[in-house]
Parts: structure tokens; sequence; C-alpha cells
């Protein structure tokens, strides 16, 4: 069998440097018709095919990195996606983009793609329970990041939002206007998402209140089918609390449809706070207020996590970095109901 | 140099069927632990690496397409990926999904993902104007259909949204509503989704007000910043016309986001339609009216023509194909402010 040809060969036949041809296939250089052409047809006639083995930058850095995240419908994971997409195209790097649908298997089969090197590293994201057999591979495979959420057990760098006190900051709004009596509408309950922005909560209720706030915790998914079934769950129980913390923009749009299309007046009935605020949520009745995901710089960290981490020295490895969160407050908040009554 | 192991090596290896493997790299099979595990072990043992030109499911369908798009950032796009990523998933198909940025370079660059066979195919949206280069480069590859916007010059299936009927139903309601002087705000001239709309609008008027009906053309781009310039123009011409048409989600974002913060009312002092309609539209201060892309029926469709097209029957290939749109009606249209005054 004949050795396959080269980056090298293809750039002798065209004329050309081999880092010519790097950039023009990552797509971080343009050439003139005549220069592109005459490349091209070098790549044909010998046959050329890329070597993922060999798909290197200069300076050892790879040219593709991978991308694994659990649903592209969900706006916070497509924002996350273009963040990251832009940060790489600073970088001349580009971006193998897999959508999991949450299911192990694929999850799986996307690891694989380092160990196959296909790509040269993975930025991560997962939203089920694992039970450390993700956690396993990851650990076998390396050069992966972890973002959004944890995989218990992986010791690779791992990148979150601040949960806990994006819930603090909810939780402190909420009872400067009076809210002592909480519904939290988490996901599951093993994220950490969930359980960091209820502590989250509790702490900036139960700084103001002490023993007297009350959180009731509803658990789901971070849908919009979640979210409806959650408002359902609130006006079956007959309004059990003043206020509501929707812990995702996709929960807190189905909950609002369902709240409107009962009649039920935000923030005259009921105040609601979101998390997320990556839709336009500034355009809603009444303009929502929301704890904003930083999802910039969550994309441009967990590529220099991934660029900048020293994967030959796996005792350096594992560290858990927080990015900081903010509270974006618009007119969805009022003191509760009852308290209005009374001044009335 | 020795031939490289195949997927026939790593079965025999591992006792388990050449299919079995296959699926489970594709993801479409969930083994027990212990079998996977010999598979595994298989495959690294031998050093094994799945082989694009090998890459092949039964029946000789390829088991990886590929997906190009401009932009994640968008909803239309994040949703109609998604619509692509579930029915490809029913299908037992990976996707590999790559965003442009609209730029020449990376489209080019995606395109020859088929000439190198990492992929079977293309399902590929742009949304810049050609000047004949990537026609031609998808003539010379074949394999590739095209989605939401054309590519003129291209002779491979096309799938479009019926853009004229979305036009027209928008201009036919607020026709009814009695509105004459409408302003359009469109995308990029050369684009059919702009053209088109255009028309439709246009027709939609006509058909009940003949030369009394009168259209401004705004152009711009698909974006919130367009939308935002848009509504500052209109503004600065001092309200040119008793309705807008926001030919996209996001121009109708940045649009009303700018009039509500001038104090312009929406229906009350100017009627907007809004067009995409896969963002929270519902929940808008008023719920805005809109034609709605019928984004699963495009994503579902666009893979069937990928797969069921004969490609060694050229003179079959090009046709377009349009999927029909509707008007979702909500709040955001109402007779003209002159003609409430007159009213009144």
């Amino acid at each position: 069998m004949a050795k396959a040809p080269g980056l090298k060969d293809v750039a002798k036949a065209a004329g050309v440097s081999v880092a010519t041809i790097s950039r023009l296939l990552n797509g971080s250089l343009v050439l003139p018709d005549e220069t592109r052409k005459r490349i091209e047809t070098a790549i044909r006639d010998l046959g050329y095919v890329p070597n993922p083995h060999a798909r290197r930058l200069s300076r050892g850095r790879s040219d593709m990195i991978g991308l694994v995240i659990p649903d592209i419908a969900n706006p916070f994971f497509a924002m996350l996606v273009a963040a990251i997409e832009e940060e790489a195209d600073k970088l001349g790097l580009a971006v193998s983009l897999n959508a999991t649908l949450n299911r192990p298997g694929r999850e799986m089969k996307y690891l694989g793609l380092i160990e196959h090197h296909h790509v040269d590293g993975l930025i991560f994201v997962t939203n089920h329970p694992d039970d450390g057999e993700l956690a396993g591979l990851i650990n076998r495979t390396g050069k992966v990041v972890i973002v959004d959420e944890d995989v218990p057990g992986a010791m690779v760098p791992k990148l979150f939002c601040d949960n806990h006190q994006g819930g603090y900051l909810a939780g402190k709004h909420l009872a400067e206007f009076g809210h002592k009596k909480v519904v939290f509408v988490g996901g599951p309950d093993e994220m950490i998402s969930t359980t960091r922005r209820h502590a989250g909560l509790e702490q900036g209720l139960r700084e103001r209140f002490g023993e007297e706030a009350e959180i009731k915790r509803y658990r789901g998914e971070y849908t919009v089918t979640a979210g409806r079934h959650a408002a359902r769950r609130f006006l079956d129980e007959k309004l059990p609390a003043t206020a509501i913390f929707a812990s995702s923009d996709e929960i807190a749009i189905g909950l609002i449809e369902v709240l409107y299309s009962e009649g039920v007046s935000i923030p005259d009935r009921v105040s609601v706070v979101g998390f997320d605020d990556v839709g336009p949520l500034h355009l809603f009745t009444p303009p929502l207020t929301a704890v904003r995901q930083p999802v910039r710089a969550i994309g441009a960290r967990s590529l220099s996590l991934l660029l900048q981490t020293d994967w030959q020295q796996p005792e350096t490895l594992e560290r858990e970095e927080l990015l900081p969160v903010e509270i974006v407050v618009r007119s969805s908040v009022a003191p509760p109901a009852i308290e209005k009554k009374r001044r009335s």
C-alpha cells in the first residue's frame, strides 16, 4: 500500500507553503482565486485526505475542537455555542458541534472523537445525572473541559456560572419586596444548577426572614413544558406562595404562558424572577426580572481552559471555576398581594 | 505499511457483529457494560480509527451528514438545527454541524468535507450574496441540499418556505385593518427571502387598495441591531407609515425595543407584523402577530431530500420546493391611528 499523500506533497505540487494550505483548509485564510484553484487541483489530483492525526497548526495547537451539548433548541445552549464559535474563529480554530439530545450513547460516541483523534479536545456539556460511567470515560480520555453542569468524579477542569450567587440574588431581591413564601421551580434534583440555585435562594430569604422563610420546591426539567406543568400545579395548590423563582428562561416562558391564560396577573397576584436571561425577556408583559448568565464569558473561558490547560500534569487538572452572575431588575416583582391588600 | 485494522477486525476480536459495532459507534445502540467494554478494548488494542470512506450503514446509506448554517445565535437557525438533529436521530444518523459566520472561506471549507468524504452529504444554509463561486463549488461537489436562502446557479435540490405567501398573508392582514402605507423592514436586497416577502406584501396590499397602497422599503440584515436601526429611522422620518412588516423575529425584537423606549405604542400608534415566530412572541407586549415558518417541516424535509435524491441523475436534480407558511394572529395589529381619530 502506497504512503498516503501528505500536506507537504500538496504544498510542493501547488508551489505554496504547508502553512498556507493549512490555513486555507481551516478557513482562516482567503487566497486569490488563482492560488486557491491551484491548491484545490493539487488536492484532487493527489487524492489528498486531511489526516486527523496530522491536523495541527504551527506551535502544536490543534485546528479543530469538539463541542458537545445536549440540545441546540434551548436558546441558552445556542448562545453558548455561538459564543464559543466566535471565540474559536478569532483564534483560527474550527468547531465540530455535536448535539447529544441527552443520550448517554451519543455522549460516549462523541468522547470517542478524541480517542480517535478526530478532534484535539472537547468542551462537554451534559445535563442528566451520571452513574459514574461518563466520568470514567472522561477521565480515561482527557482533554475535556466540563461546562455548565457537573459530571461528579470527572477529574478535569470545570467551568460553571455561580449558581449559588444567582439563587442568592433572586432570594435577596424577593426578600426586599417582602416575599417570605417562594416556590422554586428547578431542573432535575441531582444537577448542581438546581441544588446550588435552591441553596442560594434559601440563603437570600433566610438572611431577612430566618425561620419564617418558606421555600416550596417543584422538581422538573429546564423546558417550556416543565414550566407549564409547574404553573398548573401552582394553580391547583391555590397559589401556595407569593412569588416564584423560575430557574431557566424556558421554565419561565411556559410558566408565564399558563399564568396569563388563567388570568393570574404578574406581579399583582404573583411575582416572578427568571434565570438565564438570554431570550427577549425585556419585551415580556411585564418585562421579566431575571438572573443573567455570563454566556459570552463562559464561551470564551471554556475555550481558553481547553487550550491553556497543561494536560500532561494530571495533578493540576481538577479545579472548579465559577463565573459571576448578575440580576437584571425589570418589572415582574412587586410586594406580595396580601401586603398590598392590608395597606389599601 | 501494514493495512489499517478495519471494523471486521474489531468485530472478530470482540466477538460481535460488524453491525453491532457500527451501531454502537453511531450512538444508535446501547449495549451491556461488559460487551461495550470488550469492544472498546478491541478498538484500543487494534488502534482502530473509523475510516470515513468505510463509514456506511447497511443499505449503502451514510451515517454522518453535514449541516452548514450561518449563525447559531439566531433562534430560527437554532430551531432548524434542532429539527434536523431530531429527524436525523430517528433515522440513526449523526449530524456534524458547522457555523460559517457567513464567511465564504468557511463555507468553501465545509463543502470540502464532502469532497474529502468526511460526510456523505450536506444541508447547506447561507445568507449572503454569492458571486457565482459558491454555486460553482456546490455544482462540482454534489450531494448538497440548499435550504432557506437560494444560491443562484446551484443545480441541486432547494427547499424554502413560501416567502411570497408569507408576505402576502401579512399584507392581506394589514389591508383588512385598513393599512395602506406600510414600512417593510427586510434583510439584504439580493436574498429571495427579502424580495419574495416584499413582493407578497405588495400583492396583499394592492389587492385591496390598488395604486393607493404605498410600501417603503428599509434594507438591512436579519439582526436585532438592524431592527433597532429601522425603528430609529422610522422615528426620524416622523412615522411615515401606519404599520411595519418586520421580516424576522430578530428585526422585530430590535424594532419593538426602540419603539417602546421612545413611547410609541403598539398597536395604538403603529401596527407590527413579524416573520419567523420561533421566539416567545406570544408573551410580548402586546402579543405579536407574525407569519410562522414551518421550522420542523423544513428540518424533516431537508433531510429527506438529501437522502432520497438520486444523485446519479443530474438532470432530475434542480427543483425548488416551497413549504407553506401561516399567519398567527395575536394583538399587534389594529386600525390605523388616523382612522381611530376620525371615528372618535
